[in-house]
């Protein structure tokens, strides 16, 4: 007989069906013993009413691995419409008490003890829920992507020299000599444009933060895009706006019941994003006009202005000024050319930061005098620079962070609950 | 005015169109010159008549970065039987004499001249190519997948002990103690059927490889299946049938050009790949029965006897040596139940090894058993055995190694070649 899936049952009533699953409750009553069991689609309710069924079933701990072989009957008291009856039930694994109570609606257990045992805990439905909405997330991200011309790459993660930010980089014994962990994809993504035009990347990035916040992982998933062949930052953030919406509309499709579990709120994304001019942004939240970047309480502010202004949960703020940028952004030519600014943008997500993007400087001669002008060498970028020799298109990207994404669905207070298996400062298990 | 895209030329004939791209190559005729532009649909040829045109074409190097805006004329001796004229050229980004000439047909230059130079060299038609084989299999990997109930994880690289196979483990200085860098998802793909049953991870592997083969890498993309509610390996097997069958569909959907520029060829996927056990391989290939691996030419032995005998480029060996296995492999229960054998399997594609996989221990104690046995002490495992004290189904999975697949299908001589930044013993650049 072939296994059935909780989900299904509905689908067989009067049938004899094979269940397999967690036992995930046990409910003793007087005439007969509710097994609850947990597949990937689901719970399922089976009554055994059988004297030495009940004695195996409530002699097995939750979480123990068992089949069910039983009559599928209707019940409109049952969860779903339908019950398991005259099971015959079969232990494939004994599982000895777990640490957290699977069973119960919520998983209120403390922060430490919820990342201790992680490969328990992701168990509990919610928790399954938000990892699913993660999964929704990516797989929206790429099938937009795969539908307008996108080639996804995979680049090194083991790179031979800290380029981006120079501190907060993980070093790796490398053959007798020092390699470092890729904290983006930034110049391989670029060098792919002059390949494929547009290319995007799913991997992970890695960060030495040496801060113990809410808010950084010492590894997180990102989803980074990059593309040629564009006017300015404002057709990066018209990509950015498409892979938002299927994002956004793949959670819906691919992740109903997990939203619902989760109650995680999905940002409408309208068909322009609005944006304001940095310069606009510091006087809507009240900032001083000569400020260097938007501090947490300016970005809440502008969300509230966006979401009251025009109804959106989503902002972008363009023109950051040039010094508070990487090297390699392009100076302003859009709303007006002015090099005190540039063609960037952070995309605010109800008030918080989610993605940075831009438009990129594409000439070799621009990045020696970006470089030369920040008092750095070009020599530890040569490599990367390769490239910009041989004719490169204006291009830009963007990166999206996953975990945060996934945080600000469910509105986490704590970013580590929305991967797998966090690593941070103190934590490198499990 | 918005860009045309080459491919889609001839359905624009008598229409002024822009394109943009790169200038492939320039030739330059008595009355015209040619000017043939590339783009990430393909090529396009340019025909330019006027002298001042043709003075600014004649003096943009090869690669350089252009917008032609230009009619498209049908011309039966033009390649896809259209062509632009009367041109307007605009250089966007001017290119240096590149490293090696991407306008001829093959690139044929020095190994290590195709990789220092890679961010160019993968410019080439036919480099290009074989990414986008890569590419479009993941696609069809992913596809698959997902159409039959699994989620995507993502696990993390950062880990605590090297366990696997305890040498050629990369050390990384984390926040004054030593991680290491994972050589495989294994365990975390493990505790994830614990909750979703049935997962997949495409992401970076690492190993520490000492040796300079033609085969390896120390960074490399590993496809990663897990999948719970197995009877044996044998369910596993047929997973990855449909999972290889996937991949080869989703090449001649997705990359149906590049097929035909590499010549690669795909396998047919047979309904059931042919099974032998690993004693019968043995005698087949000509090897004393008590040896305790295959040898490269006893598969290639095997790869011959699949084609003659059972017209198949894909042949399954099962019942692998215990001893010749890691520690998690669960002993053989089919084709009948003996310990000396196990319940995993190794695909040879063509005559060479392509997947490892098999069904995997899934209780606490049979892991305890299989560690002291080995003459290890469970301790360092402790934080991946959690999983299967708290009731874990029969389970097991595979592991594709996206570099090896594209090698083989292009009959690449060097893994080198079939990743877009190969990283080994001495490069660690670009």
């Amino acid at each position: 007989m072939r296994r059935t899936l909780s989900s299904t049952l509905p689908e067989h009533v009067g049938e004899t069906v094979r269940l397999e699953g967690w036992v995930h409750r046990r409910r003793r009553l007087a005439a007969v013993t509710f097994l609850v069991l947990r597949d990937r689609a689901g719970l399922a309710q089976v009554v055994v009413a059988e004297e030495a069924v009940r004695r195996l079933v409530e002699g097995v701990g939750e979480e123990s691995v068992v089949r069910v072989t039983g009559t599928v009957t209707a019940n409109a008291k049952a969860p779903g419409g339908v019950e398991v009856t005259s099971p015959a039930v079969e232990v494939l694994s004994t599982a000895q008490t777990p640490p957290v109570e699977l069973w119960r609606p919520t998983l209120d257990v403390s922060l430490p003890t919820l990342l201790d045992h992680a490969s328990t805990t992701w168990r509990h439905p919610r928790r399954q829920a938000v990892w699913r909405l993660a999964a929704a997330s990516v797989k929206g991200f790429r099938e937009t992507l795969d539908g307008t011309g996108f080639t996804e790459i995979t680049t090194p993660k083991l790179v031979a020299s800290s380029t981006e930010s120079g501190a907060n980089v993980f070093g790796v014994e490398y053959f007798g000599r020092t390699a470092y962990l890729a904290q983006s994809p930034q110049f391989y993504k670029q060098a792919m444009v002059g390949v494929f035009e547009r290319v995007y990347e799913v991997g992970p990035v890695f960060r030495a933060e040496p801060h113990d916040t809410v808010r950084h992982l010492a590894e997180y998933v990102s989803l980074d895009v990059e593309l040629g062949f564009v006017d300015s930052h404002r057709d990066v953030l018209a990509v950015l706006r498409d892979v938002l919406a299927g994002m956004v509309a793949s959670v819906r499709e691919n992740a109903s019941e997990a939203l619902a579990l989760t109650g995680a709120r999905l940002p409408e994304v309208p068909e322009q994003i609005p944006v304001v001019h940095f310069r606009e942004a510091l006087r809507i939240a009240g900032a001083e006009p000569d400020e260097p970047d938007l501090a947490p309480e300016h970005e809440r502010a502008l969300g509230a202005w966006a979401l009251a202004e025009h109804g959106s949960d989503l902002l972008a703020v363009e023109g950051y000024p040039a010094a508070k940028r990487p090297f390699y952004t392009h100076p302003q030519t859009t709303p007006e050319p002015d090099s005190r600014w540039t063609n960037s943008f952070d995309l605010l997500f109800r008030g918080l930061e989610l993605v940075t993007g831009g438009q990129r400087l594409h000439r070799y001669e621009d990045y020696v005098a970006a470089l030369t002008g920040r008092g750095e060498s070009p020599g530890p970028y040569e490599s990367y620079l390769e490239t910009f020799r041989y004719g490169m298109p204006p291009h830009g990207g963007f990166a999206i962070g996953l975990e945060r994404w996934t945080a600000r669905l469910v509105e986490a207070d704590n970013i580590r609950t929305t991967t797998l298996f966090p690593r941070d400062l103190h934590r490198l298990t499990p």
